[in-house]
């Protein structure tokens, strides 16, 4: 379970940094859009990128969501990504995602993505360290 | 070489993320003040942290830095670090870095900090792809 802080961050507008693993072991990190949903972080990616490749060959991720405007307060996760091969069930969370970020626009920038197949990221985490800030 | 949007968006007073390597490979991340010295980054690390010891363990680390306030705007550095074990070093450049952030107040936070001894970590770029935002 997030704590009560814990959720109250990461249900802002936030962005995501997500980090995962290249096929060598380096690691890898972009900047992403997230919902949560209960006790996981949902987020979305091209099949055909970077990021989902390495999730493809190794789940672990690293996530860290910062308040826009006071970066001292932040939330890390470590856990693994669950992917779901799933093009609809994608496309249907990516525009409640987008609802977080861009409000009433989602519905056009759903309709207005690429055919390229997309894939649904479920981060489960496995630790999670709450940074207050305010130090 | 960063390219000149690349040291504009540097030389903000940004924060960087830090992807590390746990000992079992996993990545983990921490949020980092930093300054950049013509083509690397330098952030400081007390050495009894999970940060300074996966990096004695294992060097590659990954870097974002997103412009403060625009997020879509930013730029991924995938590189090593170069651990320096240097204290008094260390201490110096903490106190340059700090203020990038708090201005005036960098001498009295550099005084104030604990005895346990500091890293100085110098990020050599391998791999930067900028993200100019604005899509």
């Amino acid at each position: 379970m997030f704590s009560q802080q814990e959720r109250a961050l990461l249900d802002l507008p936030a962005f995501a940094a997500l980090a995962t693993l290249m096929p060598d072991g380096a690691p890898q990190l972009t900047v992403m859009w997230y919902r949560r949903d209960g006790y996981s972080l949902r987020m979305i990616a091209p099949a055909d990128t970077r990021k989902a490749r390495n999730l493809e060959h190794d789940p672990r991720v690293a996530v860290i969501v910062e308040e826009p405007g006071n970066s001292y307060h932040f939330v890390e996760i470590r856990g693994t990504v669950e992917i779901v091969h799933d093009d609809d069930a994608a496309r249907a969370e990516l525009e409640r995602i987008a609802e977080r970020y861009i409000g009433d626009r989602a519905k056009d920038y759903a309709a207005g993505l690429s055919a390229d197949p997309r894939l649904l990221l479920v981060v489960h985490p496995e630790k999670t360290v709450y940074h207050p800030g305010g130090g």
